[in-house]
C-alpha cells in the first residue's frame, strides 16, 4: 500500500518485520522477496537515487538495454506494492536500536514536515550512494550530459566509451588513477581536475608518460548538443575535445541514519557484510553500494534476495510451526 | 555471433578469454559483462535448463511477473549476441586444464555428432542443476503441472501455495523435512514418497504430530486441467486432494565436465567459491545453482557480474597498458 502523510495513521502502529531504507534496485528486490515470504515490510524512499540517473540499463539480463532507470524503478515499485509491500516517500533521519525493535524516524514533506516514527524488527540499509559531480554555476549544463555521454561508472559504461576521446574528471591523486583503468576502454584520455586538489610531480610525470594531458583549470561548461558531449570549456578558455567523459570524484554515502547504532563494522564508508548481506549487527542488513563489493545493479538485486531470505529464515525459525489441526487424529494412510 | 556446426570453423582457432558453460541466467549475465569488457567469450548452451521451466518469473526486479523463463532466456541471449558474445548450441563433454588454457570438448548434434574442441583462458561453470521429477510412465502428465502449479523451489513459489492443500513429493527423510519449512506457507500438507525410500517411525510420528498425512504408494498420475492441479492419484487407488505441489526430490548437478580438474574444492555437489564467484582454481568460476548459496535467478545473475569482472581485472592487469601515442611528446597543458 502506498503511504503518505494522509494515510500513514493506518500503519503507524504496525510492527513491520523489516523496514527497507531506500527504494532503489536492491531495496525493491528485498521488498519483493519479503512480501512474497508473507512478511510485513515498508520501503522508505527519498527519491532521486543513483539508479534514477541511468538513461540505459545495458547489462542487466532480460531488460531491453534502452530501459531507463526511472522505468525500471517505477516497475519494481509497482511489483513490490502488488505483492503487498508498503511504500512511503520520505527521508529517514534516524534509526534507534530499541533492543528487539528499531524506531525509524522519517521526515515527510519538504514544507510543514512531519516526523512519524515507524517500528520494525529488522532494518535493511539500501540507501546507496550518490556520485559527486563537478559543481558548476549552471548545474543544468552538467545534468544535460551526466548519465548520457558523461558517465560515473566505468564497469557499467566503459564499453560505450570505447576508443573515444574522453575527459576524466577527478580531483584527488587516487581518483586520477582511474585513468590507468579507463585506458582499457580508450587511451585518448584528458584528465581534468576542475581546479581542485593538487597533482604531484610523480603523477604529472606518469600522465605525461602515458600521453594523457592534464588540465588543472576549473571547468566553465560542457559543450555539445542533445546530451552528446563534444568537449569541455575551461575557465582559462581552453577547449578540451571529447565525446565522452568519466566523473571520478567520489561519492556521498547515504548512511547517516546508522551512525548512532553500536556494533556496526565499517570498512571506510562501506558496511562489512556476510554472504547473506547481514552486517555485524544481527538485525541490520546492507545492500548494494553501501556495502563492500561491486556497485552494480545485479549485485544489489541479489543482496536484496539474500537479506530478505535470511530475515525470513530468522523469523520463521522463531515462529510457532503451523500444524494441519483437523488432521491431527487422522491415522497415517499407507 | 551464433555458431553452429556449419560456421564453427570461423572460431575453432580463436583463443577465447572465457568459455561460459551454460546459457541460463547466470551464464548470460557473465557473457553480457564479458562482451562489454571487450573480452572474447563463447556461451555453450545445451538447452532445456532449469530456468526454461519457469512459467512466471515473479521475483526478479523490473520484469513483469508473468515473464516466462523462455522469454527472458531468449531475450538475454539476444542481448549477449548483440554485445559481441558467441553462442553455440552443444553439450560440453570435458574440460581439460592445459596450464595456461582450457580445452573444452563439445558434442554438437544428437545424430552424426561432431566433437570440436574450443580453447579459452578461463572457464565459467554456469551449467546449473536440474530438479528430479517423479518418473511416471506418461511424463507429459508431469510436465503438464511442473512449473505451473507443481513447483520445485519453495523460495520462488511458496507464496503461490499460500494456505492451499499441497502435496510434498519427497523420497528421503531429509527431503521430507521440507514439510517443516513449507508449513510457513501452508499447513495443509500431504507427503507423498512415490514408493521410494522408507520412512522411519520417528518421522512418521513427527508428521502425524503435525497432522500431515503420509502416502507411501507410488503416484499413478496428476489430476487436474489446464495446468491447474486438483489432486494426485496413487496406484493403490487413493486420491489425494491438492491444488498445488512441491517436488523435493533432489537435483542432478551438471558438473561432470569438471571432474577431471585438479584442485577444485567441493562442498557436497556444490563448488566452493569466493565473493567474486571464483572457485579454488584461479581460472575457473562457478555461478548460481552449481555453487554454494541460494538457488535464485538474481543470485546467478550477480555471480555472472562478479565472475566476468574478476576475469576482466585479471586480464587487464596482465595486458600492456594503452598509451595515447600521438600525445606522448605533447607538453602538459596547464
Amino acid at each position: 500500500m502506498k503511504l503518505s502523510s494522509k494515510n500513514l495513521d493506518e500503519r503507524i502502529d504496525t510492527l513491520y518485520d523489516a523496514i527497507v531504507v531506500g527504494g532503489g534496485m536492491g531495496g525493491l528486490s528485498a521488498a519483493i522477496y519479503l512480501a512474497r515470504y508473507g512478511l510485513k515490510c515498508l520501503i522508505i524512499e527519498k527519491g532521486k537515487g543513483r539508479s534514477l540517473w541511468m538513461q540505459d540499463l545495458r547489462n542487466y539480463v532480460g531488460l531491453d538495454p534502452h530501459t531507463s532507470g526511472s522505468t525500471i524503478l517505477n516497475h519494481g515499485t509497482k511489483q513490490a506494492l502488488e505483492w503487498g509491500a508498503d511504500h512511503l516517500r520520505g527521508y529517514v533521519e534516524e534509526v534507534t536500536d530499541e533492543g528487539e525493535t528499531f524506531a525509524v524516524k522519517v521526515k515527510i514533506g519538504k514544507k510543514d514536515s512531519t516526523y512519524p516514527i515507524f517500528r520494525s524488527k529488522y532494518v535493511i540499509a539500501a540507501s546507496g550512494i550518490m556520485d559527486n559531480l563537478p559543481q558548476l554555476e549552471n548545474m543544468q549544463n552538467v545534468y544535460d550530459y551526466a548519465g548520457y555521454t558523461v558517465h560515473v561508472c566505468m564497469i557499467c559504461d566503459g564499453f560505450d566509451m570505447w576508443d573515444q576521446k574522453a575527459v576524466l574528471i577527478a580531483n584527488t591523486e587516487s581518483q586520477i588513477n582511474a585513468a590507468f583503468v579507463l585506458n582499457w576502454f580508450t587511451p585518448y584520455i584528458s584528465v581534468l581536475t576542475h581546479g581542485l586538489g593538487s597533482v604531484s610531480d610523480t603523477m604529472k610525470q606518469k600522465l605525461a608518460d602515458y600521453g594523457y594531458p592534464l588540465y588543472e583549470s576549473p571547468i566553465a561548461k560542457f559543450l555539445g548538443e542533445k546530451h552528446q558531449l563534444s568537449g569541455v570549456e575551461l575557465i582559462d578558455g581552453t577547449i578540451v575535445e571529447a565525446t565522452t567523459g568519466l566523473v571520478s570524484m567520489g561519492s556521498v554515502y547515504h548512511s547517516h541514519y546508522l551512525k548512532g547504532i553500536d556494533g556496526l563494522e565499517w570498512d571506510g564508508q562501506n558496511l562489512v557484510t556476510n554472504e547473506m548481506a547481514k552486517t555485524s549487527h544481527d538485525r541490520i542488513f546492507a545492500l548494494g553500494d553501501l556495502k563492500k563489493g561491486l556497485n552494480q545493479v545485479s549485485i544489489a538485486v541479489a543482496d536484496g534476495t539474500a537479506a530478505a531470505t535470511q530475515i525470513w529464515r530468522n523469523i520463521r525459525r522463531e515462529s510457532v510451526p503451523r500444524k494441519w489441526e483437523e488432521n491431527i487424529k487422522v491415522p497415517i494412510t499407507v
